[in-house]
């Protein structure tokens, strides 16, 4: 059975709705009420007679109409009841249990009240979310049965899984604040996994036709084999990148009893990792960065050889840096033929293909200047990809730029190659990176964010290619 | 000779100043007149009448008053005529070139010409910034001699040295982005370092009573033991914070051929930076981060134990993760009083020194709780800094916990324990991160920064204590 009753209910019956702000349950009810669930939201808490404007029912067998989806906000020792009545109506096809105090607290009768439920579940078809966990998102029907604050539901390409319902709530508000908002298709939390594992939230993203890209926050897994065959299967469909935190042995530990599950050594699941497609990533920022370029971008770049053009050099050596270790990409050699023709439209003082694909324009190149010379790169049939970068001085202003590189991206999206920007710094820049994102082009806060995001998706490009040579 | 002519002229006269929006010398005009420069400025440009309002000079020598300092944003071709009528005048004491064209071309010409230019400048005693430099800033006077866009003169104690203009720049927008923009003191851009060299700046700074912290973006350094040999002197003094490119191969071609300087190997680097108690930062955040801890407080950790206050899992594993990852720094271990108060205090599914110095106070504890046990464990004696996380839910807002942690902060500055922030995340938690840094606690985009940052101050403590073991 499908995850299909989690993001696409017809209804959803809550337990534990509240009037009182400072409990969960006020907040879920006002997310469901706030962004316009599509389909029909029951209240359930017996204290209650209305609850935003609705009839608040005592118990789940008194609603009349059919309910898909529960969500169990009440704590853990209500649980089981709540499963008997979604037995005995025999409509219930899915839960969500946001309390802990379950199996993982290793306490016998916990265990045997997990044990329970989950027979319950198992016997009535209902598949479980959880125990501790915060549930779902989905923008196309604007479902969000978390308490998360202050989340825009926008439409995107990007699914999340997250072993954190904070950290999950944190990419959102991420996305959120990029120069063009990202937005974002799916978003789970599974929790302690007592049925729906991370494994088969995977798979129904690498199955979901909104999902173009996947983005999880990993604290840790239970059975690791089970994992990577499971990523080995996702990433030919679609590009999938993890935050595996864990890394050190304290924040293993730290990892370990937040989520219940053993982090392992480090160096073996890098590893891992690469051997199944799987983008690692180091941060959040990573993470966000890379999800906005595959969700942004319809086109892979076609090999691994990428082009730097700048306007100040710090932020073109920031950058070689970073592309600099990764082996999997490399430097451009421009043709003669672009060399000369850069030499020609560049100022004097410009450096041309000095180390090779790289070429700082100086501060005294102007707009027209950055578009010939955007042009000039794109064309050399030795470039894959071109990473733009710029410290606009006031006698530039930053639109007069994005708007000169935004004329060539008819050229860029013709060509099949990608262009990454990333103009410094602050407000300054702010409206040039909006231009250009609604040009197909992301840009990044800073130019090793920017190369970062570029070298992962010509990973992820070369995986592709070589797994069809392999073929 | 000091540098204090280029950091307080009396008078500045600025040749090559313009009326035409697309120059360079419109744009530095405009930051003098804009900022409100306290001493007397002069432009001098032969083709114009008057400049932003004031009387255009044909020649320096048509100056009537003194003039300290010149800035020469005209071609490098002309910038001999200018050093002799300096010469001519007598009272001429610090000279800013802008322009490029000399002995870094490798031409012999241009090599000559910088010998003719710094005969004279040493003949005259005038001291110079540059070739190929934007010069200097000082927030004390509001002066500004680069052309750099939409900066904010704030003071504050972080004062910059940066081997590129741009990522000079991109730094102090930064600061200007900062919840609470942090401001800065002195500002440099070196150039070729014909006269004035990176070392003889690094001293003016150790010597300044208005600097509290250095940070500096570095390319490649011409004599390494004469830079480490500064640093050495310095860093005693005041933190000294260096973000270093040129890692990787090609990065360090693209940062010689952009500063002219050797990039050397990285690993080297590394551990010299370490011996002479520099911090090497390795991104511009990181840079920023730390320096702006140094600059907001006026104590540094006693020791090297960490406690992490969070109420999200997910944070506090990514923060641990980073604190794991630092030799120096280790977790702190409470006393048995200290887990006995924060069981009292705390929701009972928080988790409490599990491991040791990390409590996970849970999204249950409310506002006052984060005030308790913020108190309890600034009075556990095992205890020198706090890492504070939180993804305040909606059912709790940030303001509030902001609050709470605040009347905390006259403990915290009595036991000399900083506080360091993050709230996750967008626009949810701004509020919250302005109340904390008005009440002394630097805030942090994210949790492995405000880790990192922490980790730095510890490091740079722990360096000023084994030094005066050494003694």
């Amino acid at each position: 059975m499908s995850l299909e009753h989690f993001y696409y209910p017809k209804s959803i019956a809550i337990i534990g709705a509240s009037n009182n702000p400072a409990k969960a349950g006020y907040q879920i009810a006002n997310n469901m009420i706030r962004l316009g669930f599509e389909g029909e939201i029951y209240f359930i808490n017996p204290k209650e007679d209305i609850i935003f404007g609705k009839k608040a029912y005592d118990s789940l067998l008194d609603i009349e109409g059919k309910v898909d989806l529960i969500e169990i906000i009440i704590p853990a020792k209500g649980v089981l009841e709540v499963f008997r009545q979604a037995e005995q109506r025999g409509d219930v096809r899915a839960a969500i249990i946001m309390a802990s105090g379950f199996a993982e607290t290793g306490i016998p009768e916990n265990i045997q009240m997990e044990k329970d439920m989950l027979e319950i579940a198992h016997r009535a078809g209902i598949r479980v979310f959880g125990p501790n966990c915060v549930g779902v998102m989905n923008t196309e029907n604007n479902l969000d049965t978390t308490f998360a604050a202050d989340i825009a539901q926008r439409p995107g390409g990007m699914s999340v899984i997250s072993q954190s319902g904070s950290i999950g709530a944190a990419i959102l508000m991420f996305t959120c604040d990029q120069p063009v908002p990202m937005g974002f298709c799916k978003w789970g939390h599974v929790g302690n996994m007592s049925d729906v594992t991370t494994e088969e939230l995977l798979k129904y993203y690498r199955d979901d036709p909104k999902t173009k890209v996947i983005a999880m926050y990993m604290e840790g897994m239970t059975d690791a084999r089970s994992f990577f065959e499971t990523a080995k299967e996702v990433t030919p469909q679609k590009p999938m990148i993890v935050l595996k935190v864990g890394r050190s042995e304290i924040g293993s530990v730290a990892a370990a009893s937040h989520t219940g599950s053993l982090a392992g050594a480090d160096k073996v699941f890098d590893g891992a990792f690469r051997q199944t497609g799987v983008l690692r990533a180091d941060t959040v920022e990573e993470l966000v960065d890379t999800a906005k370029a595959f969700s942004m971008l319809d086109q892979l770049p076609k090999g691994n050889r990428v082009a730097i053009l700048t306007e100040a050099g710090g932020p073109g050596v920031i950058s070689m840096d970073e592309i600099g270790s990764h082996k999997e990409v490399r430097m451009a050699k421009f043709s003669n033929e672009t060399n000369a023709r850069l030499k020609e439209i560049l100022p004097p003082m410009a450096l041309i293909s000095h180390p090779d694909g790289y070429v700082d324009m100086t501060a005294g190149a102007d707009g027209p200047q950055h578009a010939e010379a955007l042009e000039a790169i794109l064309r050399d049939e030795g470039v894959d990809a071109v990473l733009l970068l710029s410290v606009p001085p006031t006698f530039l202003v930053p639109p007069a730029i994005a708007e000169a590189v935004n004329s060539k991206m008819p050229l860029a999206k013709e060509l099949g190659k990608p262009v990454f920007a990333c103009f410094l710094a602050g407000n300054w820049i702010k409206e040039a990176h909006i231009m250009m994102e609604n040009n197909g082009i992301p840009t990044f806060e800073m130019p090793q964010r920017a190369a970062r995001a570029l070298v992962n998706m010509i990973k992820h490009s070369a995986y592709l290619r070589d797994l069809q040579i392999g073929e």
